[in-house]
Parts: C-alpha cells; structure tokens; sequence
C-alpha cells in the first residue's frame, strides 16, 4: 500500500520509482539485429521495441493489456471566460464516455484497450487561480492517489486522457511556473482572439497569485484534480513498470510537474502525438521528447496516445513476430 | 475485361478512370461538423475520413477489407554493384513473405488486411538499364495488366508493397526521368559510399541510354516489373474507387509514371509514410501528398503503407462511431 497523502509521502514514492530492466533491452537488441531486414529499415520502429523490451523485462513482448484512463475535472478558472465551450460539457462529455460515443472510446476499442472513466469531484470545480492557489496539498495529494490507484496492475500500456473544460488554460500556468517564458496559452477548443487574451491573463494572474512555486507545489496552485490524477496514474505505471504513451498538451503539463520533481521520471513514457496547440511543441522539447504523430489532433481525451498505439504495437508485432535471417534462410548481404 | 497489351490502351484505361463522389464527401463533412467534439479537434483525421468516405461513396464508411499486394521483380541493373545485398535475396525474401516471417507480414496482420505476394518472373531479370531499356513495351504491360489483375475488386483498401535488390536505383532513374534534377539515388538499404556513387553514375548512365522518354515509356525504360505492378494495381484501384495508401520510395515511383499520364490520377491516394530514402520528400512534394507518418522507416514492402492503416481506420472509427451533439446531448459551446 503506497501512502500518498502528502507531498512528502509523493516525494517519496517518485524517488522509490524502479528503473528498465537492462538486460531485456540488450537483448531485444541482439535479436532486432537479426530479423529478415537491412540493419535500422524500420527506423523508429526499432528503437520502440527495444525500449518497451526493457521496461516489460522481457525481449520478445507483445501489446495484450493496454490501459486507457481517462480523468475529468473542473476548473475554477473557468469562471474568466477563458473556454469557447460551458463548463456544464465537462460532465456532459463524461456521460459521453460512460456510453461509449466519444473519439477516445472509438480509438480505445481500435486499441483492444481497457477504457476507464474517472469524474473527480465534478461538482466541487477547483478555486480559481487568478484569485489563490486552485488546491489545497490535501486535495493535489487526494487526486494524485485516484490517479495512482486506477491504474491496472494487470496493464502492460498506459495512456491517460483528460476532459476539463478550461484545462488548457491551467495546463499554460504549469508549463509557465515550470519553464518560464510566455505564450503559453493557446486556442484550446477553439476560443476566439478575445477569450485568448482573457486565457493570456489569466496565466499571469494566477502566476501572479501563487508565486515561487515548485514541482507539486505548482501542481496544487495551478492544477486541477484530472492533471493531478494523470501524474499519479503515470508515475504507478512506472512503479509497475509499464509502458505510458503521453497524450498532448493537459497531458504532457502533468509529466512536467513529474519531471521537476525527479528528471529522469519520464523515461517510461514516449509521447503519443504533437498537438496543435501552439506550445506543446515547447513542452515536449522541454521532455526531450519526439512526438510518434502529427496529425494536428487537439481533442485531448487520450485520443492522439490511443491512435498512437497502433504505433507501438507495429513496432511489437515486427519485433516480435518477424523471422530471423538464419530462420528464413536469407543471406544477409 | 480491360485489355491493357499496349501503351495506347493503357492510356486509355487511365482516361477512364473515375472520380470521387461528391455527394457522399459533402454527407460526411456535414457529419463531421456534428460530431462530439470541437471543430477540428481530430485536425487530418477528419480530413482523411471525408476523403475515404468520397472514394467510397459512404458518408459513414468502415474498413473491412484492406488488401496488401507485394510485388516482387529482378533488375538487371543489380549487376552495377547498386545494392548492399545479392540479387538472390529477392527470391529468398519471397519465400520469407510466403512463410510469414517478414515486416509486411506482420503489418498486415496488424491491419486486418489480406496480403498477397506476386513474384514477377523472377528467373528473368530486366535488362541492365545502363545499357538500354530494361523493359520491352509489352513486358512493361504485362506486368502493370498483372498489377491491375491483382487487386480484389471486393477490397475497401489498398497498400501495394515491393521487394526488388537494386529497385531504389530504378526508383531513382525514373524519378529522375520524370522531375529532372540530380540527387535522387541514395543509400536504399543501406549501400556505403562507394556503392552510392556506383548508384548514381548508374542513374545517369540510364537516362543517358534512355533519353528522351515520358510516362510509361520510362516505366519501360528505367523501371522494373515490380513498379509496373504497382503502377497497374494502383491504377486498377482507382477504377474500383477503392483509396490506396502509398508506400515509400518505390511505390512513389511507381505513382509518379501514372502522374506524369494523368495529373489527377493519385487523388484517390494518400502517402503512407515520409521514408528515410533521402530523396522522397522531394517525391512526395511533387506528388502534392503529405505523409500521415515519419518514422525513418524505409524497409520497403509496404511497411510503412501497412502501419498506416491503422492511422486511416482511426480517423474512420471516429467518423462513423462517434456520437452527434444531439445524441449525446453535449452543449455546442
């Protein structure tokens, strides 16, 4: 039982993170070397294996468990007019979720994944931040734990998506307290030039509000309950030592708050997707992270990981599934 | 029953081809644009999804039945010392398709797909290029009427794929017939440098004994039976309004003949993949097609083509699975 009810306790469970299995990933590599195909034809492909390889401990793995979680929260922040849609579409689209008509249950089926479904405290939104932080340590740590604790032990990916009306608006404040610089903010849903400009300031006022903020103290400040549950649930998946495929833009500022605390902490994770909102491509340098896709998705959900499993699983069944050059006979030039 | 014995009727089969309903394309943006989501939030996916549903006159379409054809042919060209690996390769690879065991083989299970290997008189490799045409005109028909013959008219999707040692240089002599410029040879499946230039002087040793050529007479000249194939199955495709997913290099090649015939002749055609073979982005710009991935692949087969599907079928389970705003009783914004 991880106890994860303080920010000590969460500094502790994210420095206790176990790391790949070294063997298993030298091993997948001797045995990538010796499949029917010129040495690195399938470029990225083979990297991946070898990568999942290490982290499942086993050099011949296949994709048969993934796991898609999808967090919902709502946003005081919301109150400034900072969304093109109501706040009310937060709990409509989870009742979207639960009956199966929303892009990531569709992309979550074509997966083969698990899709769960977690509302946290829909009708309690956050404080809003321009005005304070947006929770207390008590309540980042609350969700952090549901995001831990929904993880399936049992899973061998994960993907985590979100819904929150105003959620990009918090996800620029994170990525602003942690990496500095402006123009964070972006279209999100679609918002016009004014409601931009209204997201723009609310940034800066809610980092005007929480100064001198950390880690999972920014988490608590500018957060909200999804990306706090979506930290939790990544750095589980860790412990266990599965695979995380990170989705966009709200995603990626919970690996942020991740990676502050311990830099190393994402090496479990690949990122799904470049987004089209503006500043992911900032957030994932800031990871060292290469996107699989750009198809200019920005839905969040977990939509651009989930499609992105498919990616994955080539580089699996190709890994895993294709003939060795002795075993096919073919010369190896 | 399309006779294609000749260039003049297979001109005349390409000026028959049909085009894309216009009807069902509008049915399915009308759709897109009451889907749960925000408007472009899946960015290329809805793009991708209107456009299979115009081809396949059903604003609501799915795919069941993608078909992956892999050609295979010798090229005489491989006596110029073009290629990292023997000639005898070719047909060993076949057996390996036969078998089970390569990357396509593997994608295609992947995909659902049917897969189908057509060795092309492999016992007869094409004529040394730089010494002449590789082919007659009526070995270059029969093997595009071979390519055409090969697609299932019941097939909703089409990746055509190809095995060939000393293909990328073919692939390159026609790219470089068809565009001009130099700098189209590289280093396929992974030549040193020495071999790159025995490639490229062999590229222009072909235009240089070929001059003068167009269309399909530099699909005979420069080209190989495997690019033919394709070229015929590709086009074969169009006449069943069945889309076809383009592979990397060579299939590019292959694309670029039937372009060059008839300029609008790839709209039923997306690009599966960038390829790592350096010079197919300069391909891909005149074909006017962005690739939907970029991954450095560059295997060939219809590797990248095949992982591709997925991407299609992703865009396709979202536009015929997801709710409406009206099902689902979400608020528009």
């Amino acid at each position: 039982m991880t106890v994860l009810d303080s920010f000590p306790a969460l500094r502790t469970a994210l420095a206790d993170l176990p790391g790949s299995d070294a063997s298993a990933a030298q091993a997948a590599a001797d045995r990538n070397g010796q499949l029917t195909k010129p040495p690195g034809a399938l470029g990225r492909l083979e990297e991946l294996a070898q990568w999942y390889a290490g982290w499942r401990g086993d050099p011949r793995p296949t994709i048969s468990a993934p796991q898609v979680l999808v967090f919902a929260g709502n946003h005081g922040v919301a109150a400034q007019g900072v969304s093109a849609f109501p706040a009310e579409v937060t709990v409509q689209m989870v009742a979207n979720f639960r009956a199966g008509g929303a892009a990531i249950n569709q992309l979550s089926d074509l997966a083969g994944a698990r899709m769960d479904v977690h509302a946290l405290s829909l009708e309690t939104p956050t404080a809003d931040f321009t005005q304070g932080p947006a929770m207390s340590e008590a309540e980042a740590c609350a969700a952090f734990a549901a995001g831990w604790d929904a993880v399936d032990p049992g899973a061998d990916l994960l993907v985590t998506g979100e819904m929150g009306i105003a959620n990009t608006t918090s996800a620029a404040a994170i990525a602003a307290a942690l990496l500095g610089g402006t123009g964070w903010a972006g279209r999100g849903t679609g918002i016009d030039d004014a409601g931009l400009a209204r997201k723009e300031a609310a940034v800066a006022a809610g980092l005007a509000a929480n100064p001198g903020r950390t880690g999972l103290e920014v988490l608590a400040a500018l957060g909200g309950r999804e990306i706090a549950a979506m930290a939790g649930a990544i750095a589980a998946a860790r412990a266990r030592r599965i695979p995380v495929i990170l989705d966009g833009f709200i995603c990626g500022a919970a690996a942020l708050v991740l990676q502050a605390e311990r830099s190393d902490v994402l090496d479990h994770c690949v990122a799904g997707h470049l987004s089209a909102e503006g500043a992911h491509r900032r957030m994932l340098d800031a990871m060292g992270k290469a996107p699989l896709l750009d198809l200019g998705l920005r839905l969040g959900e977990g939509s651009g990981a989930a499609l992105a499993v498919q990616v994955l699983r080539g580089a699996l069944v190709c890994h895993s599934g294709m003939a060795t050059f002795a075993e096919a006979g073919v010369a190896e030039g």
